[in-house]
């Protein structure tokens, strides 16, 4: 399972709205043709006070348009708002995706009394489907009453940017720091393993209530990203529209500067945060049957250990085998031995749950049928030690299931 | 469709035993246990004259004990003989692995009266069980025995060394050589996709009756492998057992040296009967419902082409859209977007089949009703530009099916 390193935190209601000075809202835009006029597909994050911004995007050099914008408007010193749609990727659509997206900016700039590069902009759904931004310029106004009539807003929000996810995603979390006040962060999220590629993106909105510089608060927000979201893995396949973006506005009146003990409680916490929806993101999968933790230790390099865990979980042999309840460790054997990471095969060494499979590269004494039982469950942990040094990875990912190939075979 | 570039040769029957003075025969070892004793499990391809060989192996870091034993004795200068057992990979079977393959080959040798260098050993079949080689040792007389019977003895080993095929895969050309001779190049080889993993390993085994240099011998092979084996995907996994062999025994008595107009009609004879057994091997696989090219050009640099043609053709997401005959190609845009290669998305065109798609990175006004048409069909090709140089690269792929995942779940 995930880990959840102990911290000083309390978990609170409130998800996005939980830090003081956050609001949402929601609207139906209508931005899917055909989609039910009860279909929430935009929400809309507002911060009062003007906020730092951090953020960070796909590594896809096919970028979507909301993610070319919002890298350009993160260059503005403060921002007032992330707005988000469902059900339209705005990716592959030319100038006219970004002048959309520039569009949908301008809308809620003008409806704060905010700049333009004031806004952060996200967009999840099908790729190469012109966005119909005069959809959302309509819909502003009925997003600011939402926001303005506040109450159950962040959870409507998480609702209204899910696409094939099955359960909004919201959290929040309140941190203690010195003389006795507390900052408090939280955020929604949506994704769903990645299982329907067409609207697969992962996006996550996360506020606090303190004050951060904005080179710090960027560190921050790489550090917990990384050892969440870009430790996730469902199909090896990567959207063209990720994006976390995450505002700190100040209101708690807490400054938490970098290198302090208190910015250490609130990395943490920010770290439990994104690993919290990374991991709700990875059982959220429809189709998915099993969730599996990838531990790779004794690598000679990082590199290597994380091309060995990302080369056992993206294996689709290697998955099939567990949809099937088949320890099959020479899958795994084999799926290392072609990911890149130098291994040497009589020192490899494979647990499952902790139960000895394979001892120096070949079968252990372990009978089949307890190796059976443990992947016959809904979750275990497979880890591989390549005893070739101390460098460790670990990738959270599923099995591959028919149900998968059904639910991205079209439209 | 695989290319079928214009060529100075015939087809000619008789597989592997086409090429003057190569013999083979087959048992019934019963190397997996429970096996029906009408399985053929075991091939020997036995050259009547020692033979140069050359071979190419998997790149798996983690090989099967038959590539190393094998890797080994390719420096020998001559070769005698090749065998062949399914039903065990002997892979990840440690040092006993390695006896076992070394067994194989003394127990060969002693029968032919030549060293145990001069064998080469293949195995294909489930990873992580001990091979009997006590039993290849008893099946040995009987192998003699049926290569000296003859007769239709390629076939009946193309049949032995079958895994989760579906057929026999034989053929040889006749290639003419100046002064009205010729020389014959024939073979076997077994895979099928790729799609049944535990035996799901690529095996060729080709011979010719020219006289060929060891190193001309392993520089055409590794070319030939390079533009064929090389370019087939169907899962982006790997064996831990691949291998390709080619023996020269000069009996045609046509010595045929690198750089001269013969030796290059020879390399093209080659490489059309890699690129026939490649093919094969693609259409083979079970659960597989579709043949596709995806073809990369306009990259930066060959590396790119690659990655970005095998990055669209291991894409989970895009594989399963061809099943569900969706052209899908907002998947193909973020696949190559994923894949390390260089892309500018504003200046990427797709082809269906030569139909546009996407034109400058955006839906081209083709109906969809027409890209579906192409996709619909068993085989197509997609064709990605990249505009931003002049390097190309070509995949042969499959869809992901249902029936992939169902086949692939367990023992």
């Amino acid at each position: 399972t995930m880990p959840h390193e102990g911290g000083d935190w309390t978990a609170v209601p409130g998800g996005i709205t939980a830090p003081i000075g956050f609001l949402a809202g929601t609207a139906h835009g209508g931005i899917k043709p055909g989609s039910s006029p009860r279909k929430l597909d935009l929400a809309l994050i507002v911060s009062e006070a003007p906020a730092t911004a951090a953020a960070t995007f796909t590594t896809n050099r096919v970028k979507a348009a909301p993610v070319k914008v919002s890298a350009a408007h993160l260059k503005s010193p403060r921002c007032r708002a992330v707005i988000i749609n469902s059900g339209n990727a705005n990716a592959c659509t030319g100038l006219a995706g970004i002048e959309a997206a520039q569009r949908t900016a301008r809308a809620v700039a003008a409806a704060l009394g905010a700049q333009e590069k004031e806004i952060l902009v996200c967009s999840t759904g099908r790729i190469g489907v012109p966005l119909p931004a005069e959809k959302i310029e309509e819909a502003v106004p009925r997003l600011m009453e939402s926001v303005a009539a506040g109450r159950g807003a962040s959870v409507a929000a998480a609702r209204a940017i899910m696409t094939s996810d099955t359960f909004p995603k919201e959290m929040a979390v309140r941190v203690p720091v010195r003389g006795g006040k507390h900052v408090t962060l939280g955020g929604i999220a949506k994704g769903a393993g990645m299982i329907r590629p067409q609207m697969a993106t992962m996006l996550a909105a996360l506020a606090t209530d303190a004050a951060i510089r904005k080179a710090d608060l960027q560190a921050a927000l790489g550090e917990a990203v990384e050892h969440s979201f870009n430790r996730i893995s469902v199909d090896g396949d990567m959207s063209t529209n990720d994006t976390v973006v995450l505002l700190a506005n100040g209101r708690s009146e807490v400054t938490l500067a970098a290198g302090t003990p208190d910015f250490r409680r609130f990395q943490a916490a920010l770290n439990f945060l994104c690993r919290g929806f990374a991991r709700m993101i990875v059982e959220d999968g429809e189709g998915v049957s099993k969730f599996v933790e990838v531990h790779v230790s004794g690598a000679a390099s990082r590199e290597d250990a994380r091309r060995a865990a990302e080369g056992i979980a993206n294996s689709a042999l290697v998955k099939c085998a567990w949809f099937g309840n088949d320890p099959n460790w020479g899958r795994l054997m084999s799926a290392a031995g072609a990911s890149g990471a130098k291994v040497r095969e009589e020192l490899v060494d494979i647990y499952y749950n902790g139960v000895i499979a394979v001892q120096g590269g070949a079968a252990s004494r372990t009978p089949a049928a307890k190796l059976k039982e443990v992947v016959t469950a809904k979750k275990f942990t497979v880890h591989v030690n390549l005893h070739l040094g101390t460098a460790e990875h670990v990738v959270y990912t599923t099995d591959l299931t028919t149900q998968y190939v059904k639910l991205n075979m079209g439209e």
